[in-house]
């Protein structure tokens, strides 16, 4: 399986472009869109959320991860396999999370280059084509070369809201089995207190709890989080003492 | 062929997991997304909408339907069969118009359930492995047993709007096949007549229609009904005189 | 393949429908969406964005490309073979710049009519069957005759913005191959110089360069030039003196 993890826009005219490079180079290999709507340029609160989602996408997988707004720069194609799963993208910290926190883990440089690479496409004429090679079991053609990261945020957890879903859930970077449960979270001087689930609350309440990828959220019963604290994706998350 | 039919968001981080599960779980079965931005938190809404979109779908299907905001609380999941089409997820009415309007019709409650349940996202960890089991052909080990709806809003129209199109076209939860084509629809003060199509009526004008999915719908030739009329979902719509 | 280009919106209940006819008529055959946010009723505009895009899409391939707002009017359907890539859909200039641009080209009238036919929605009812015929290699069935297209826009290129995409990047109707890289773009009263990528500029500075489809395109860094620019689909661009 070959999963998709960018900032491209489910909405826009990128997706399928890279779908038909995975279509034309890997055929028969299943392709999903884990999420295209990662918080533009935004590499670090991208490099969180990554990482909580790959420690539930099946060993084995390859996933395709770009949010990459040095595009055409200096910053180079990074392969990594991080506990039996690949991935592929940029090596501006995007992985380094999930790299980080992985038992076992590899990175390497990628020599090979497509004859043609537009500018602002790596996506479609570099990551997918090797993406597509590793889906095949080809090691070889991707000239892969034993490195370290160039960037890395580490394994740490991230005091801030790195999400907004379109419920207005705000989705954090810590790890709700760090966060004891008698405590609160502190957003925009408010204390949410945590809550197994939305329908534990009264109508409208914010709370945290323990989102399905493992992060503490914060929510709010049948509303949105987001218009209630008037929070955006950066605003600082604290513990209440 | 399994659909899906959720209020997940289609540029959020959910409709892939539950993918990646459907993959898994019953790999070369084809996977359709009919709707993936139900109105967030509208059961009632999303009935009549399924409702209408069922009757399109291929018998012999499974449906995953979610919009689920008592997820984890006291719902219990449910199976239906509708004229030869299986339906999966909450029993919170949601399927309830599609089963109250099919010829044959039996529901069941669901036996099964996954060794890590999420409090959050039952459609990822329990609607999608059973809506894999019946695209299998797997009738046993979700254990089933016959039982009756818990919530039911029945068989008849409802007179609301029940989604806006991003054209902004308005779509009602009354079949246009019980509204003579002589009657207007009456939304927030103001009436609508009936045209067959967009080109029949100048460009900006407001009418109604029977859409594509055999509802009522108030449109505007090349322009957002939605915006001329101020409207949202849950606005009452009536029948003129 | 089969792609579809439409503006039936990638978060709205169309794409299912059209996928599910595919899936039935034509299975196996993968089918990717290239973008279903097209700007709604903007044939024009979607002319240009699908013939640039197009450019790029395998030989032998089939692409359903539906912008119509004349849907259930007097305009017929038409099927186009345009350097080796079918084209099914509208005939009211949408596959034209695409045709005009072909250095083979080759249009037809299409006999073939469902036996359903809703007044609304010939993406599903029409185009979508006939696009699965080309793609099973079935020329016969959809009845073709040698034709000329209706509507046709022309080879030349469009001096206005077509398409803004989710980071604010605006893509001109201007093929970058034809402005000379010492000349800037003239949007609003406001020129743009040319640089070859985003990291070339400084952070949140106004820029063109040529996108990965060949268009000229006005970006800015790590910012949205739309919001900067205050522009949107239709906005003149000319070519400094």
């Amino acid at each position: 399986m070959i999963f998709l993890f960018t900032d491209f826009g489910s909405a826009d005219l990128y997706v399928g472009q890279v779908k038909a490079v995975l279509q034309e180079r890997a055929p028969r290999v299943p392709v999903i869109g884990l999420l295209h709507d990662a918080p533009p340029f935004n590499v670090k609160a991208g490099a969180h959320l990554l990482a909580a989602l790959a420690a539930r996408i099946p060993p084995g997988s390859v996933t395709l991860a770009v949010v990459d707004p040095g595009v055409g720069g200096r910053r180079e194609p990074v392969a990594v396999v991080a506990d039996g799963r690949w991935f592929v993208g940029p090596d501006n910290g995007l992985i380094s999370v999930a790299a980080a926190r992985a038992k076992k883990c590899e990175a390497f440089s990628i020599g090979w280059r497509p004859k043609e690479l537009s500018a602002s496409f790596h996506g479609r004429d570099l990551f997918a084509p090797v993406a597509a090679m590793f889906a095949r079991g080809d090691r070889k053609t991707p000239k892969l070369k034993k490195a370290a990261l160039a960037v890395s945020f580490g394994a740490n957890d991230l005091g801030e809201v790195i999400y907004v879903d379109h419920f207005g859930n705000l989705v954090t970077g810590l790890r709700a089995g760090k966060v004891p449960r008698d405590r609160g979270l502190v957003i925009n001087g408010r204390a949410v207190r945590y809550a197994r689930v939305f329908s534990e609350v009264k109508q409208g309440e914010a709370f945290w709890y323990e989102n399905s990828i493992g992060l503490a959220e914060i929510a709010a019963n049948s509303a949105s989080a987001a218009g209630k604290l008037g929070v955006t994706i950066g605003t600082p998350v604290g513990v209440t003492g």
